[in-house]
């Protein structure tokens, strides 16, 4: 798919998914696509635990009483980054802007090979949720479950929310007058 | 372009530019794909200031002592977040991650369109380089240039950065060892 269609159709989906399987050709390319995301340095923090293992993605659906893309999962991707991120420039350490484009890359990959989701992540830093998501994965203490990702063919047609125009959030050559 | 081409050929430039303006119609493209760019409660949190303006540019430019995609860009985007981001949910903010977002969008939709960027972002946080580009844009005390992007049509051919194979970063159902 084109990527200009494929940034339009992307959304968050919170709905059911039909009970289909996905196959790990298709979770491969996903998490590819995230691999392939730049990070600061080329450092390449961001790691990926994909779930689709039935009793492991009924544990984590049981988790999240509201949401419903979450709850009826096929598989999951949980992206991982360390508790104590390493200074790689000046002191400073870019594994959240790492994570969150690595994210972005698969939402797009997700969107084009036909699946939906929805980007889970302050939900993780409640009711030590993502602690608990760690702890099945076998992550190591050093490590944190960042974002999750709740993957399925979606059951439901939903599209990309309302977005404020270009006029209200962009501007040319000076802060809101350009 | 194809989405998962454009993933795949996305990367860090810091070579040379041609002697070629951008479009604002190519520019305006690309700011809306970062527009499009999901956010934490879709609370759009990211702004933008796209510079094209001749004399703005050679003062942004007179900056980067090193950077030949920095000292020799047509045209920055720079991307502004709020100094203190506002909780969203729970407490927690996500406008660092809102705006790496949109800025993989951008980075896509500025490889489909030919051109070359490269995400720079620590270096606004050394020497007060992004206070005094906030300034020049006559930002508002209480944002930030958090990411800018130089853009042009690269005089040069560089590729993506080599990265670490599918099974170095990624294992399914349990950490390191699916």
């Amino acid at each position: 798919m084109e990527v200009f269609e494929v940034i339009a159709k992307r959304h968050s989906y919170r709905g059911p998914y039909l009970d289909r399987n996905i196959p790990r050709e298709d979770l491969r390319l996903i998490v590819q696509a995230g691999i392939q995301a730049p990070s600061g340095t080329n450092a390449q923090t961001t790691e990926f635990v994909i779930v689709d293992d039935a009793e492991l993605v009924a544990q984590i659906a049981a988790l999240h009483p509201t949401n419903t893309a979450m709850r009826q999962a096929k598989a999951y991707i949980a992206c991982l980054i360390d508790l104590r991120p390493e200074a790689v420039y000046e002191g400073y350490s870019f594994q959240v802007e790492d994570c969150a484009a690595a994210a972005e890359n698969m939402l797009l990959a997700i969107t084009a090979l036909g699946y939906a989701t929805v980007w889970v992540d302050g939900w993780l830093r409640i009711k030590s949720n993502g602690k608990k998501i760690g702890e099945m994965l076998g992550i190591p203490q050093n490590k944190l479950v960042r974002i999750i990702l709740p993957l399925g063919v979606p059951a439901e047609h939903w599209a990309q929310r309302e977005k404020k125009q270009f006029e209200q959030r962009a501007w040319y050559n000076r802060y809101q007058t350009g």
